[in-house]
């Protein structure tokens, strides 16, 4: 347990020398966070006061953008330390967000070795496995004692990132098996690796999707895995701790989808305003090009809105109440097969279950439209002698709009993956603008169907 | 690696003996995902093929409402004998889903020892780190030699959940220090405990909330961490492994708000159909209710609508690209909260920042339905002699309508997170239908002022 010390206020106050002092006894966690929160010049003040030791582990924890900032600011001897100290995961995820001129200058300042580590993992696809490894894990051969091998583990443990797993692999970097440290500890020393071997083990290929190694790792409850090639030759690991970040990152995804956004891959205060007015202007222009369509279609019902303009009055009631049903519906299954818990097979299920609902939910939205129009004519006219049929009209069109809101919100995703294209496309704005311009449809073919004679 | 074994092949044609002896040889999860999908009928025969071992080992991997099918298909000796030897977490995490009177059954089922443990898990609120807790750790005393500590964990580090981490309690139970496994392999056998203490470690509260201990693990990375009470008495550790669900709900839970539905907490496919309505209708009706001030707005413009219904035409159009634009601001702002990269105090940037993008995003769209009338007015008389002032009504109002959306959109999250309430409630139809009556004051008095006297 630690008390939180005020960097900002110490920086505020110029008391410079005293907080030298204390910055080795604050958590590196807790520094960096408040590293973060610092406008860039106090950051730069503050990393001139730290050891190389503190601001190299500082760094690491760093968010990417504030990253980038600090070691523009930096002479090249110290941000040349500070990537060569750099866990090689954690600086192959700092490097490849840089434009190519910026990488290509620092990767120069890399020592030979690190340089060799950062480009083959940086060699990987951007969204797979082989750029989440890091090569610091422990290996034995088949023949070592388990004598040996403890051993191995104290001289090179203090650089791995787990002691969890150690793994067996044969001359040529073949992976044989991964035994816990736990077994090696609870054997006889002067047995072999071979003895205490069931060559059974999970490993994930390198060029592999990080959502797979995601799924992988909830479903075997893993600290770590290794990684292999086509070759099975193990190349390094992935820790539990990065699959935190790719499932943050991927639900962050989807849920800008949702929303209509294209994923903004930065945060949003950090994001200049243009580029994020560019990932959000694409959807909203499309979206407007398509409900241009209820221009369109409200030009076709001119006629009947004229006659009756009451009609008119209800219109952004109906279609939004399509939209909402159709919003809840496809939000609920983008997010059940993201979980896995609706596959493609599943759409026959889905759509009774759908049919069902939406009925039911469009009975009870068109019960208390009904309702509304009903008690409003106690007070006012407005709505003319044929109230009745205006009321039995709304109430119809809205459990037609509703049931066809929620059949095609679920439906829309299933039609995505079908095609090949990711399910969370379908967002919550894009079925609402598809529902408005049937639910218009509906709503006046219901009309023209009830009012012909009357009010039509 | 292995082979995948189809084991619903196995049963249709009846090869239960042969399935029996391979059964071994599948690993467990896979298993587990095979009987998922099984229908319930054939979950129990093959749960009547596998050894009690297999068993119980599947039985932990499967989702919670299978397991309650099974768990009421087996008989009682079974029950108890799966249920006493499941890991303390995932027992609770089973048990808290039960009706009353089942988990009472239940926990008779179980043998003192581990009904005690069970009920003091039960204990802890609902969404609170004691749910998660387990009581399988590795721990020593202060005046243990490494040697004594090395005995120790291999005694009962089998049982561990973790071996990354050894912790070190006073007689008391007081949690004094968390020490690597690695830490005690490098030192002198010889040595004790207390010399290779350094009395600083990161740990839990037992009633923190598990979206709090989701955050301290991302930051500080770590496999592991202890969990203590008000007097620092040490109660479990919980792993991250079950961050990832942690991580997976609560996303889940921010989705579904999105999408305006009460968070199911059940799989889409077996919440039964009556639950999921009810969680839909609630949100829905209030949309409903709120959405019917559309129709007392338009109600109220009913005069102007009579003299031209022209302005009808666009009502839908106008409405919905405030709402989209609404949408997209409140899903932007609500994941950048959840993520930690918005705090409360930044209201005032994300204003300024959404003042202007509201506006360039109102432009874009303005302009492009201004140009849309005037390429009409070619093939079309629709829009009369007035069109261009029409145009202008119509290009004005959805800069004015983006704007307005992308400003409440985004300040709503503020204000409800300001009131104590959950920012992912400002769902993103809920954002739509405040900007519906907004938006058509807007349009209406955008088309008073350009039209009077010429259409109006």
């Amino acid at each position: 347990m630690h008390v939180e010390i005020n960097v900002k206020a110490f920086l505020e106050n110029g008391h410079l020398d005293e907080l030298k002092g204390i910055l080795s006894s604050i958590p590196i966690p807790d520094l960096a966070e408040q590293v973060s929160s610092l406008e860039p010049e106090k950051r730069k003040v503050l990393f001139d006061l730290m050891s190389l030791d503190i601001g190299k582990q500082v760094f690491e924890y760093l968010p990417p953008p504030i990253q980038k900032t600090i070691i523009q600011q930096l002479d090249h001897k110290e941000a040349a330390q500070i990537l060569n100290e750099m866990a090689p995961d954690d600086r192959t995820a700092f490097l490849e967000d840089l434009p190519g001129q910026v990488l290509k200058n620092l990767i120069r300042l890399l020592s030979e070795e690190e340089r060799k580590v950062t480009l083959s993992l940086l060699g990987y696809p951007p969204q797979s496995v082989g750029r989440l490894m890091t090569p610091d894990y422990i290996m034995v051969k088949e023949n070592f004692t388990i004598a040996e091998s403890l051993k191995k583990i104290r001289d090179i443990g203090a650089n791995s990132e787990t002691l969890d797993a150690v793994y067996v692999t044969d001359l040529d970097g073949v992976l044989l098996d991964d035994l816990h440290v736990g077994q090696l500890l609870l054997s006889n020393p002067e047995k072999k690796i071979s003895d205490i071997m069931d060559r059974s083990f999970l490993a994930l290929r390198v060029e592999q999707d990080q959502e797979d190694a995601l799924k992988t790792f909830s479903k075997y409850h893993r600290v770590a895995l290794p990684v292999i090639d086509q070759n099975n030759v193990m190349l390094g690991i992935v820790t539990v701790d990065d699959m935190l970040h790719v499932s943050k990152e991927e639900d962050t995804e989807d849920i800008h989808k949702i929303g209509a956004v294209e994923a903004l891959d930065e945060p949003y205060l950090q994001i200049p305003i243009l580029k994020m007015i560019s990932k959000r202007a694409g959807w909203l222009v499309i979206l407007f090009l398509s409900e241009m369509l209820t221009a369109t279609a409200m030009g076709f019902f001119e006629g009947e809105i004229a006659k009756a303009v009451v009609l008119a009055l209800f219109v952004p009631l109906i279609i939004s109440s399509g939209g909402n049903s159709g919003s809840q519906a496809t939000t609920l299954i983008i997010r059940a097969m993201a979980l896995g818990e609706v596959r493609l097979k599943d759409w026959w299920r889905v759509m009774s279950r759908e049919i069902r609902s939406g009925f039911m939910l469009g009975v009870i939205l068109g019960v208390i439209g009904f309702l509304r129009i009903f008690a409003w004519t106690f007070f006012t006219d407005i709505y003319g002698p044929h109230w009745l049929l205006l009321a039995v009209t709304v109430g119809c069109s809205l459990i037609g709009v509703v049931l066809w809101g929620s059949l095609t919100g679920s439906m829309l995703p299933f039609l995505l993956r079908r095609l090949g294209l990711d399910p969370a496309t379908s967002s919550a704005p894009f079925v609402a603008t598809l529902v408005d311009v049937t639910g218009l449809i509906i709503y006046f073919s219901v009309g023209y169907f009830f009012l012909r004679g009357t009010i039509l």
